[in-house]
């Protein structure tokens, strides 16, 4: 009895947050990365050059393409896109890094990037952010107002069909105030440690 | 995409509470519904008489022997046992009445309890509370000191034996602190209510 007393987990989580452009990703995860410590906010590798005041290691790792392109042959990377000319994607080895040191490792991602993750790593927690209506995801796609009624559109329509992605998700949260969205997305993290299925007995 | 933005669930969660002989299920519970109202424990029925200061409905609904076996008959009880000549069980219709208002349900039950609940609501959220290590929980079976050296050894091999269901379970909450237990188990609470595959979709 004594062993299956030990519940210490000693890796800890894949924390996917998703959901259809937005919706306000990076705002709840900042918030939560701000509130809480013992979590970590996953790093992506990219082939654009940094922008002034961005940091190796901080925004991003910045690759070369032929850097860039050997990794992907070498399959180290947790999803990978390109977008225009340049490349993006989840270096694997910092990823384990993390989760070898009993953090959870978040990781805030597009929809088309969490089912690549989400067929590499069934195994993470996947939680779907949603706006608390259709107008609103309206208000705060064309409140950002530095795009035409063109793109705008174009954004709503992918927002639309990424929300049909829900059902491939754990959990849904609804992003109508920061703090509650935060507090959810906690309460999720802090669940999904006590799961039987995650330990190692 | 309006509709599938509504995510207001219509219905409450069954949370089991469950753990072997001695881990403190009551206590955790009792200090989880001081602080949080929208759970709402559930009350059982027995056949054995009302002590004195328990009221109908309170501790108890108290339910006569012949009103006990008609309802065993038309499975009215989410689960019941008959311990030495009194029977006890969890009314199936006072769970659903909760249920329905929204409210998520608590139930504070023993171990083989939890099994009959888990083979007829599977989608029950089911939690086992463990103590910190098996030291502790002689020393909890031990310090109620109202109990003979075999009565307590009894209890102890109960426990380690009811340990072995573990498994069955879908989260595991150390007891150490209580005030911990509570916030993990309101953290089980709040992340099963955010599920995707808890919605009306």
């Amino acid at each position: 009895m004594v062993k299956s007393m030990l519940f210490q987990k000693d890796k800890g989580n894949l924390i996917i947050i998703s959901g259809p452009s937005g919706v306000g990703k990076g705002t709840v995860c900042r918030a939560l990365l701000e509130k809480y410590d013992d979590v970590a906010l996953s790093i992506s590798a990219t082939t654009r050059k940094a922008r002034i005041g961005e940091k190796e290691g901080r925004e991003y790792f910045f690759y070369t393409r032929e850097k860039f392109l050997q990794l992907i042959e070498k399959k180290a990377f947790l999803e990978w896109a390109e977008v225009f000319d340049n490349y993006y994607g989840t270096p694997l080895p910092y990823v384990q890094k993390i989760l070898q040191q009993g953090q959870d490792c978040l990781l805030e991602i597009d929809v088309q990037g969490a089912l690549q993750v989400k067929a590499k790593w069934p195994t993470g927690v996947f939680v779907f952010l949603v706006p608390p209506s259709r107008e609103e995801l309206v208000r705060r796609i064309t409140c950002r107002g530095t795009e035409t009624i063109t793109e705008m559109q174009k954004r709503l329509k992918q927002a639309e069909d990424e929300m049909a992605h829900l059902q491939e998700y754990d959990y849904v949260v609804v992003n109508d105030f920061v703090q509650q969205a935060v507090e959810k997305l906690r309460a999720i993290i802090v669940g999904e440690r006590c799961r039987v299925s995650r330990l190692n007995l």
